[in-house]
């Protein structure tokens, strides 16, 4: 399957080209690399032994998507990973947010449904649900607009609900809306990782370059939720193991809307995490409470029962795998892609 | 007060351009004439003695709205009529739906914030509503995006969202968020109106144009609801009422975010409306029961106690005060500004 992966150079995009590739298929990427790097390809070429083209440009740019077709194409699905993606960054920018995060997927579709593709996968996020009564999250649990605390995570489920329409509409079309919960880890090859430009907004990023001495000290937000330690507790995923989840949803599309949550279920929470890393580091990182964050849950993980019934797919590295494979890819590259 | 009216030469728009200068006001009007006509600024200088200009062009388009900005500002506010408006179509053609109403609000955003607006009017529904268990509607009844009906509601929903997170991220701006309940009548002159291309999708307009002869007959959706008569029951507002309202809302904007319901809180049912339009043409007019359309609610009404409260406003107009300028505009008008 011919496949084009917008925004595909990022984390989880560049994480799923690998899988596609090791199951056969045949990925493109487009991004405007403005928060990755272009050497992913050259990683992608030395793990996969297979060289991918990188489309330079914005994928809310109809011509952009127009000349990928072109260039590169058919494709017989998109899978739309570009977004910007900062929690807190949202609130500061929600214009930029709205804008960016629907216009791509816009164009993405105007282009792909001109040219026949068949199927669209969208990178949604657990954090449409917001309402800890309907914890562990199923797919049916309430996504609720105007009750979740940021743009970002509001600009994903406006998504959600423009992709159910334009699927309504176009009945032979299959939309796949893929919930990430906590993604993190890296390919065990210590060649691609997550590499957020500037201080990362999530904990595992932020606790890589902590061990590695480029930021001084790990913060807790909060200690006192009702949580078995007090810190809260989420549900993280390999990046590797999100990646298949990808490869299994396209494989399994049908025409049709279906959504699955990408999640291992088992809820972690933060104080486990970094004792996870300090072992994977073999040394104690510094660390210190602050007070909550407005928005933050204390909780939030999700039941994968239904991509495990549905696609056969079921999330199988452990939270030590996960801070073994960020240990390794922040040692090997401790000032990312281009440091 | 300098005003940008964005979809000005619309319905409501030209309506609320009249009101604007009658209280003093220089509303400028920007409009792609989509769905009216040039001829709204003939019609209007003609009710009011002024001339004022309209900006031919797209509102989803930075550099259209810049143009109107440096020909005619700079404003002081922008009031955001520009929308695609008619419900069935929404679901036939959502990405267009989606596409246009939102990226209209971000180009006129990115403007009137860099060129220092200190006030955006939006015009939103009362379809942003859908729990019967709410009624009478007040602003803060249950807004849930996953349960309305169509891509046009929820593209207004997700406009008031995005536009709340931008207020929040620009403090001095006032946001205000207009949510109508169902607009109808014209201007007493008979000159301007509302005159929807093709076959209507409201009511009223329908009514007026099987009254003059151009459609055989009214369709009355379900006679079967749970209401006095059985058929549906509607919050109608005459227009010019409406449009006071947005002069009122204009005058007392600060800092911050508000919204109004503007509805008169009477509901009204499509048997009492034909009635009325029937007492105004002074003629039966024929009408058979379909069946119910999906999506429709039995009854939506709102209370306007807010708009009362804080803005000084109150419809004062009748349903027959409605049907009478209907029928007036009708048939002044048989054929439209064009016709």
């Amino acid at each position: 399957m011919r496949v084009l992966l917008a925004g595909g150079a990022g984390y989880v995009g560049t994480h799923t080209a690998i899988a596609l590739i090791e199951a056969g298929h045949e990925p493109v990427l487009l991004d405007d690399l403005s928060n990755t790097s272009a050497v992913v390809t050259e990683r992608i070429a030395e793990i996969t032994g297979t060289s991918i083209p990188l489309v330079t440009g914005d994928a809310a740019d109809d011509e952009v998507v127009e000349g990928a077709f072109d260039e590169h194409g058919p494709f017989e699905a998109i899978i739309h990973f570009a977004a910007l993606k900062a929690v807190g960054e949202s609130v500061q920018k929600p214009l930029e947010y709205y804008a960016n995060n629907l216009d791509t997927t816009y164009a993405l579709l105007r282009v792909g449904l001109a040219r026949g593709i068949t199927s669209f996968v969208f990178s949604s996020t657990g954090t449409v649900y917001s309402d800890p009564a309907d914890l562990p999250f199923t797919e049916d649990a309430t996504r609720n607009l105007v009750e979740l605390s940021n743009p970002y995570s509001k600009s994903k489920l406006m998504n959600e609900v423009a992709l159910t329409d334009v699927q309504k509409a176009n009945p032979e079309l299959n939309v796949t809306l893929l919930r990430y919960f906590n993604p993190v880890g890296a390919h065990e090859s210590g060649l691609v990782g997550e590499d957020p430009k500037g201080i990362p907004n999530n904990l595992m990023p932020f606790v890589a370059r902590v061990a590695v001495g480029k930021l001084p000290e790990i913060g807790i937000f909060g200690d006192d939720y009702d949580t078995p330690d007090g810190t809260g507790q989420r549900d993280y995923i390999h990046v590797v193991d999100l990646a298949e989840g990808h490869v299994k949803a396209l494989e399994k599309a049908q025409p049709g809307l279906a959504s699955y949550n990408l999640g291992t279920g088992n809820p972690v929470s933060v104080l486990e995490l970094v004792a996870s890393f300090e072992k994977a580091a073999g040394k104690d990182l510094p660390k210190s409470i602050k007070p909550r964050r407005e928005g933050d849950l204390a909780a939030t993980y999700c039941t994968p029962a239904k991509a495990e019934r549905e696609l056969g797919w079921k999330a199988t590295r452990t939270i030590d795998d996960m801070t073994r494979d960020v240990w390794n890819w922040q040692q090997k590259n401790p000032g990312g892609y281009e440091g």
